[in-house]
């Protein structure tokens, strides 16, 4: 499994990605899946992948052997962050022709996903999210985030306080880390390290870029601090009334049918 | 979709669910999923059911009937409540028996699940889950919860903060009120109003039943206190260290493999 999430956000990006591999319980590896294509400069563009590790290594190959040859387009021609998501969608489109009907013969599903995030000259940083079809969809105000892979487990902290608006450094970086603290403890096929990108808006350089040990100590300690705070939290929350003999058992559904039981 | 809960609790049991069911996303409805058999003073007996409601519908069904029948065993005649999750079992069995196959041809799976919750004089409060298959497992000191349905979105905070020895009322509720809140925020298909039980070691008698509707006012109130008490708590986590130009880009796997991107 994998868990990648890009922010946007008003001052730049987050992207965050674990970087566990495996076939089987008994085969886990180490594979980043966060890679950047960035011009120093000139134009940021960050790629994150989920899904098999073969069609997401051959789209890459390509986007790659593009850029050697100088063929036209490749990832440093696109005017649009937009042209850039097509054509990484056309490229998955060249995987899955060669490689889709073999998987499926042996009933593995073809199912890699990307995350483009980044931005070119005179336009706002943008996140895209790359499915397999080919097709992609865009991050915006409203829904400031996507995801890929595993990622049911990070998502409530963000749609509880997550905002386009949240400071880039004392917000939205830590929403990124306890969303993917949040998979990495409830899913042991999403583990670290795990690479991260902070993008600056017009700053066309990723000045911020990490990979995190499973012992950093930053996530060691927000970890630690953000359970504390969560228990203290709790006992401040207001407490349920504590009333006995509730009076709304009319209106509890189940209790009539089973009333035979109380007999 | 479907959200049940079940916490086992130093001083008794928290059992949550929702009541929307669906069929697509044009036929919705509110079904009741936690079900009452307690013998007042005798022995608390609560069932939470998830799955094909024809199947979970059918197993109630004849419970009751054995009930209502006097027939040996019922739900009210076990001495343990180990036993009980067998009966519940053996009776999801017989539904099997019947109704797989006609499913199966249709494409429907057959995927009827139970949390069964209660207290025997004499035997501490137990929570159990109870299989599709008719076997079952069992909460514990270290496993302190069980789960139906949509079970992700409401894990996290659940594995940050709740422990067995949580206060009942002023921290162990609070816990289910949370992580059932959190999953109704992030699935459409999970929604109020919510049956809620509290039970209090050796009261053999469920004196704590409500149902909160969307508008309750406990619930609106722990949903807007709970995220401005997030949003407060992160922004007092530890900053993450904004040094430029990270020093550990030597051991930023991809990066190595994408050097030709920056060229």
């Amino acid at each position: 499994m994998t868990y990648c999430l890009g922010l946007l956000n008003r001052q730049g990006l987050v992207m965050m990605a674990d970087t566990r591999t495996h076939s089987g319980v008994d085969h886990i590896h180490t594979n980043p899946k966060l890679f950047d294509f960035s011009s120093l400069g000139q134009r940021a563009v960050v790629l994150m992948a989920s899904g098999n590790r073969a069609a997401t290594q051959a789209v890459l190959a390509m986007v790659r052997r593009d850029l050697h040859l100088e063929i036209t387009p490749n990832i440093h021609t696109h005017n649009t962050l937009h042209e850039t998501a097509n054509y990484i969608g056309d490229k998955l489109r060249l995987v899955e022709a060669r490689d889709r009907i073999h998987l499926e013969r042996d009933n593995f599903n073809f199912n890699p996903n990307f995350i483009l995030g980044g931005q070119l000259p005179g336009q706002p940083p943008e996140l895209f999210q790359i499915y397999t079809q080919g097709n992609h969809i865009q991050a915006s105000y409203e829904t400031p985030y996507l995801q890929l892979g595993e990622s049911k487990y990070g998502k409530p902290i963000l749609d509880r306080g997550y905002r386009y608006h949240a400071p880039l450094f004392t917000a939205a970086v830590k929403y990124a880390m306890l969303s993917m603290n949040s998979t990495v403890l409830s899913n042991a096929s999403v583990g670290p390290p795990l690479d991260l990108v902070i993008y600056e808006t017009d700053s066309f350089v990723l000045s911020h870029r990490h990979r995190l040990q499973a012992d950093d100590p930053y996530l060691v300690k927000l970890q630690a601090t953000w359970g504390e705070a969560l228990r203290q939290t709790i006992s401040c929350l207001p407490d349920f009334p504590r009333q006995t003999g509730s009076s709304n058992l009319g209106v509890y559904g189940s209790l009539e049918d089973d009333s035979v039981a109380e007999g």
